[in-house]
This record gives C-alpha cells, structure tokens and sequence, in this order.
C-alpha cells in the first residue's frame, strides 16, 4: 500500500470534512480506489464515525447503460439516491468523493449524445451544498487507470509516481498536513475578502482566443480556502484547493473564451473549445473534440448556457509545478482560472434577492480559461479599472 | 470471461426476476463479482429496463467498521437504507442478490460479540417480502476467494471449476435454462399442494443429534418453487432453488437438533451447532465452533429464539451430486432441509388472524439439519401419522 494513504486519508477526514464523534459519513468511489477509500473509513471511525458507507461506482457498468438503455431510460434518477442526500443532511451526516479517471478510455466509442442525455444533476446536491449542514470534500482519487493515463501504459512505476505527485500537492509533506491546509485556506480566504473590497462590478479576461467580459452579481461575495457549516465547523470542499470563487450575473456575460486544458465529461474529453457569449448566452459552441458533447451539455435545460462560477487561481499551488497533466477537474481547475455554465452558488448570496438571481441548471461544468498569458481585469462599480490576474499572479 | 457468466445473467434477469419493460433493477454484489454483475445489468437493459444500480458491498470495509467502529455504533443501519426498499417497492422495482463469500476467512480474528452486534435485519425487508410487490432473486456470485474455499488456495483453475460447479447446479447445461427452472418450480409447488392436502400438525426430525418435533402452524400453507408477484408475475427468489417451507408455530417446537453443515454468519462460521428448545424457544445453545455467535443471535431480540422457518429438501437437485461444499447458505439450505431461528413468512398465512401469529424478529438465520440418515414423520391434525422424508426421498 503507498505510503500517502494513511496520510491522505486523515487529511479527507479531519481537514476535508472534520468528521466528528457520532457522525455517518458517506464515501464515494470508483471501483480502483478500494485502498483509499478503506483507509478513509478507519480514519473517520477513529474520530468517533457512527457509520461510514462506501459506494462504488463501477464505469463498466455505466458503459452497459449507455450502450444497452432504452433511449427513453436516459436520466433516469432513482427516488432514493435524491432522499439520499436529504437524509444524509438530516443525520448531520459528510460525505468524501474521490475523484480522478479510473477508466480512462472506456466510453471512447460510446455516442456522446447518449453520454450527454444521461448526464443529470441531482437537483437536492446543489440545495444541500448551499445550506452547509453536510461537509463534504472532494479529494483524489489515484487508480491504475489514472495512473496510466499521466504517465502512458508502459510506466511499470505509473501508480506509485502518481501518489508522489499527490502526495506533494495535497502537501503531505509538510510536518503538519492538517496544519498547512488550515494555513492555506486563511491566504485563499484573505484573497476573496480584497476581491469583495474591491466591489467589481466585472471582469474582463483577455488572452489567446479569449476576449470576455464576465458581469458579476452585485450582493454575491466571493469565496476561498473552506467553508464553515452552520453549526460553525469548518470544512474544506476542496484539497487541493487553490481557488477563490464567485457566482456570477446570469444576464451579463458577452465575448468568446478558449478552453486552455482539456475537460473530461462523463470519461469523454473536450478539447479546444470556443465559447461565444451573448447576453448572458453561449450562443455558439465549438471545439477540436466533443463539440457535440458541450452542445447537448448547453441544451440540457433553460439556463444551462449561462455561467454559474467564475473562479481565480494564482500560481503558488503546487498543481502546475509537477508539469503533469491530470484530465481531472479538481486538479485543472485548482491549477487555472476557470468558469462553469450551470448552476450558482446561492450561498454566496447576501440575500434572498440576490439568490434568486443565482443561476439554476441541472447542470455545473467547469472548463479552464487560465494560463500564464491570461489578463484578468476588474472594473469597479463606481467604473474605475484594476488589473486582478497578471501571469498568474495576484496583482489586486 | 467464463461460458457461463451470459445464460446465468440471463437466467437472473428472466427466470429470476422477470424483468420487464421500464423497470428499475438493483443489484447487490460484493467486491470480486464485477463481471456477472456488469451481465446481469446488460441483460436487464436488453428487457427494456430503466434503470439498473450495481452496489458493491466491500468486506474490506466492513471489517475495519467492525475492528474500529465505537462499541454504541454497531447496529447502525442508516436511514436512507430502510427508505431505498420502500422506494424500489413504489417504483415497481425488483432486486437481485448475488451470494457466495467473497473473501471468506477475512473475519477470522474479529471478536464474534461485535460481529454479532453489527448483525443487524432491516424491519423493511421482510414486509417488502411479505406484500409481494417487488420481485427479487438470490443467484451465486462466484468470486476468486469463494472458488478458493471450495477448491483449495493452490487450485490454479478453481475459479473456472467453480463456475463449471455452478452452471451444472442452476441447470446452465440444459437446452433452455428458463424453461428447465419453470419446470422444476412447478414440480417444487406440487409438492407444496401435497403437504397443504396432508394437514399436518407437525413434524418429527429424528437423526444423528436430532430428535425435534416442530409445531406447524394451522393456516399457514407450503411454498415452494417459486412466487407470484401481487401483479401476477411469477419470479423465483432463488436460483437453484429445491426446497418447500413453510413458517411454522413459534411456540411448538421441542426436543434437540444438530446441524449437519456449518453454517456462516456474517462470514464467520458456526460448526457442530446444537441446540435444545422448550415450549417455542431455543433454551440451550452450544457448537463446536461459534457458539457465542450464535448466542448473540438468538439474544437479538425478544422472539429471536424461536423458529421462522422449517423447509424439507428432496436429493433430486444437483447440489449434493457434485460432491462439493459450497460453505454458502444459497447452496447448503437448497441441498439439505433446514429451520430457521428469526423472523417467519406472514405471506404465507391464510388471514390476518394467522399471520399476527407468524413468528417476528430482527434476525433470520437457516441451519441444516438434513442429511442421507434424517427421517422426518408427520402427525396430522386428526392424529394419524404420516412418513415426510426418508433418506431425502420424499415419502408423502
């Protein structure tokens, strides 16, 4: 077993959700992660854990799914994975994701119009985030699968030299991992405090291919570095996580952005894609690959053209530095500024009138905007302009 | 992949449940059982299934719950778990279950009081059973750690001479398998009629160990072969299934009985169990190996010592012929007659008067009692006696 799992394990437990005594915490795995996520279960159970469920998604299963449904079956939920949630939200309940490509390659051949139909958002997931009583965490995951996917097949050593690299950016290195996560989440959480200082009123992101101008919603503050339940626990959604975030206007997103990394939905990858915006609209898709995945994402429901996060990353993460790519959203997106068409965060609004202007959608995906030739610009609320982002580098 | 894996997922889909057009299909599998499991899924969806959930229960997992969990936490089940049967039962669902240890020894040096504690029925079960609306069926689930514990460690092929074992057992030789599970169910239910048609009172069990008279009771009838779903669907709970039962008095039982298998609980085994009842319940429990285990069992609850079930097996199966001990409930209690201590079958009372007498508790636990040296007599409810089982020919 790597030397990280018992380390990383402690971490998701005590940082990410900081289980306490009594407590039912919910895992969920992808089959190649059974080490992990046994690891986490004890770790919880030593804090006082009442139950620690582990779920396995299995990718070949869903393959079965995709290739065999009726087309009428696609996005089916069942009604007990919804009460799930609430349930978990009732019990005082956290639930650990691992994330991370198990099975990189297996749905290569599957039609993305059937990936994309079957792609649904559990409506309660986003309304349980938003009232902060479940902590959750999502971490990574290594497996075989990924592991082969950084590194290439024939890399005898891939899985060990995988749990290196996140071994380093979870920063399990340092003398107290718990204690420089806690450090890190205070910097993130002082940068989104100068972004709420500085009352912008928008953003202008300019770089190759991209010219957009992102309206932010004035009574919605930005966020980084955890969060803290409502019975005052604090809780980091993310390790890594490098971001400050916040929930965008709807209405007020006009200009083209290019993709800077790939994005992996459902397994599939989209690269090279082209956004345009009007009015607060994608109103042309296109990419080098999965154009026609992105298109049916965008289609899903009313709103799914509209942004939901627009969120900044400097370069002291330690993502970037490995020179790895991980075609995995927790790592791209805590390695670059990114923006995700979907659902909002209602919690980051200051008022019931604000929430309501949140976005709303079945859907969240993130894709990378970020790079070190990309210029974030704020213009203040009384039109003053400020440079943000230079080169990856906090210039506010 | 093994030959038989594809007529098994069928036969589970189709003789098993029945699937049918738009339904939802859970599957419950443990770690190592991934490619029936996937087939049974593909199998399902090829019925025009709307959905089909794989969990996967990780031993791994239960055993560090069991070794670290704190002591109040044993016999947690978490809310969602007891809701998920009542959802499936409104959706018109159907579940398949798929047995045999995987990993068999795993739980050897865990204190069998804590296991015994954690052993906890889910109330929700047996009445989702009783009211017929959701069809389910127990099918093998061969595995690399079962196919060890039949065959030997140092068995190179025991996983394909498991399967070999098992496609004989459920009949996977015959020219349609469907129709060979059809036909033996209903000759199964004639000989339930037959013990209906003989009105017996109770039943003597002499053998080696064995002198146990077991009170039927009166407007309970016999089932076997099979079951019809309220919507009249036929679905046979378990595949191979060979035995006829019924849910006898729970206050009627008296004398001793000795099983003659071991039986495991919770992966642990208890051999050489005997027990003595008085007046309904089990007064006396000793074992060559697991005694405590079983103590704890029959402590669970107030009727946890009384008896839920008495079945009578025939030899025609295909079990005891291939000369193999499976070390799995599925096949001892199809190969020999055996009781049960926990909770009885009300779906198998005449009215509700009956069924408020059917025995009812949190545990239901078979043994065997059946071998080649049983005899089992009836006594009918006018006083004349009547043979049953001799030498497992049926005698009636």
């Amino acid at each position: 077993m790597p030397d990280q799992i018992p380390a990383l394990a402690r971490l998701a437990a005590e940082a990410g959700i900081n289980a306490t005594a009594n407590q039912i915490v919910v895992i969920s795995a992808t089959l190649g992660q059974q080490d992990l996520a046994r690891a986490i279960a004890g770790a919880c159970y030593d804090l006082g854990a009442r139950y620690v469920e582990v779920n396995y998604s299995d990718p070949y299963v869903r393959k079965v799914r995709l290739t065999r449904a009726p087309e009428a079956a696609l996005g089916t939920i069942p009604a007990w994975t919804r009460r799930k949630l609430l349930d978990l939200e009732e019990a005082g309940g956290a639930n650990i994701a691992l994330t991370g490509p198990a099975a990189p390659h297996l749905l290569d051949d599957v039609d993305p119009g059937r990936i994309g139909r079957d792609q649904v958002a559990i409506p309660e997931a986003l309304e349980v985030v938003g009232r902060q009583r479940v902590r959750w965490t999502v971490i990574p995951g290594p497996s075989e699968g990924w592991a082969q996917l950084v590194f290439g097949d024939h890399e005898p050593d891939a899985l060990d030299r995988l749990w290196e690299a996140i071994g380093t950016i979870c920063r399990l290195d340092a003398d107290d991992p718990i204690e420089a996560w806690r450090e890190r989440a205070d910097e993130l959480g002082q940068m989104a405090q100068r972004l709420d200082d500085a009352q912008l009123d928008s953003l202008h992101f300019t770089g190759p291919g991209t010219d957009l101008t992102v309206g932010l919603l004035n009574g919605a503050r930005w966020e980084g570095g955890g969060m803290t339940s409502v019975d005052g626990i604090r809780y980091l959604p993310n390790i890594p996580t490098e971001e400050v975030f916040t929930t965008p206007d709807p209405e007020r997103t006009h200009g083209v952005v290019t993709s800077t990394k790939p994005l992996l939905v459902s397994g599939r990858a989209i690269s090279g894609l082209r956004m345009g915006f009007e009015g607060g609209r994608a109103v042309q898709v296109d990419a080098d690959d999965g154009a026609e995945l992105m298109r049916e994402l965008v289609a899903r429901d009313e709103h799914a053209n509209r942004l939901g996060e627009v969120a900044l990353v400097d370069s002291s993460g330690r993502i970037g530095r490995t020179g790895l790519v991980f075609h995995d959203t927790l790592f791209d997106e805590n390695a670059a500024s990114h923006i995700a068409v979907g659902g909002g965060f209602p919690h980051l609004a200051a008022d019931e009138r604000v929430a309501a202007r949140v976005n709303t959608s079945g859907i969240h995906t993130d894709f990378m905007i970020g790079g070190p030739e990309l210029t974030v610009t704020g213009t203040t609320r009384d039109g003053r302009e400020l440079p943000v982002l230079m080169h990856q580098n906090w210039a506010l």
